[in-house]
């Protein structure tokens, strides 16, 4: 069974390491937060900043490994579970074939004018289906 | 009962605010791992970077409500739970009298040399207990 | 002759040293600019996000000495130059009794709707007089 | 006559933006500073941190436009000055065709144990003759 996920990859900076000598941890929210632009296409396709409709409720990250500098990175990006307004995001930090960091982000689909969460759409949900993460 | 806490207080900047008009979420971490110095200095009194004895294993964050540019934070840091080898931090941040975020890092006392977790001594453990988060 | 000008003072965190165990230069301009919030008020006494009137047209810093983690660091805001509608602040970093660095944001008093520079009021000029760097 | 140049593109993040909608000035030093790896590479081939051979001395950064989210971002980094022990690195950050930043670091070939500064090699000087920025 083929698993579907965003892929994004970087280089982590100079500046992104601390007097450890590693990636300092505080980057990792960061990162994730970064390549979850495709989440955010599909509930706002042109990405547009004034009808914005998504609120982080939680993140966490577990720290599986030492992060370096230099070395190319790469995010997989899946849905972790789809609920009626909200849904989580899982992500994997993988470094030198070592997965580094992991973590769950709670998003909830949101109006901000109504104050009120809204329904993920069936066309959405489809779409999530394609990325959800199977741990088998 | 009275409650002991560290307590941080700073002004976000305005750099640390996003499109969306509010404090960016990925700040969150970062404001916790600052407030955590206190704890450091249990286990390191002189901060010695060459000798640095503690890993972090684990952090989420949960956001209650917006954060604001200007406005003064404060950040109060308890401890959440007492291990062997390690132990939980549970921070909140508070912004105009709400309770905006708050967070678990999981921290392990360990020995980068002998890439061991170490035991936490009696009197860290004693000190530990007088800043043990209680919900009541 | 006394001078006059805005003091911040806060610590440095952990997640601002790099891998050579100092602070990290990019750190700088993001604190130079929080340091500059009275500067904002000037101009804009509500930091109305939505009436923003600012413009920043060039930043410089130079590196005096090295930084450290957790000492505290003090920022000194100045005026360096007042012009038409453009001026310049001047600011330094202190830490324990060193100019660890120094540098100058020219800044334009600019009106977003019509894209076009303002002339700055008396007014501002005559509080801007108070706080001139003299390097005397 | 063709200019040569290092080029680094990347995407900027939401994070990276401020109140103001569009991307935060603190953001251009970091990028900057990410874009001269290929420069540190040439001092220290390994990028081994604990044989660090250069310091920053100066940077600035003149803003020429308003950068925005999600749009790719290209940095191009070239030699603007080959001193004795000191040189320039002039950068350009472009997006959607347009130069929004541009900036220089002054920086130094430098011994830590000696606390000297040291020569540029002159095979490292031919290299650099080859990246040397050219304002026709």
């Amino acid at each position: 069974m083929s698993e579907k996920y965003f892929s994004e990859t970087f280089k982590p900076r100079f500046c992104d390491t601390d007097a450890l000598g590693h990636i300092n941890n505080t980057m990792v929210p960061v990162w994730f937060e970064g390549a979850r632009d495709p989440v955010f296409k599909w509930f706002m396709p042109e990405l547009d900043l004034s009808q914005w409709k998504l609120i982080l409720a939680k993140i966490d990250a577990t720290f599986h490994g030492q992060m370096y500098y230099e070395q190319p990175m790469e995010i997989r990006t899946y849905v972790g579970r789809i609920g009626g307004s909200s849904f989580d995001i899982y992500q994997e930090l993988w470094q030198d074939g070592n997965k580094c960091a992991s973590g769950t982000a709670v998003m909830v689909y949101f109006c901000y004018e109504k104050q009120a969460s809204l329904k993920i759409p069936t066309e959405i949900k489809n779409t999530m289906q394609e990325y959800l993460f199977s741990s088998d």
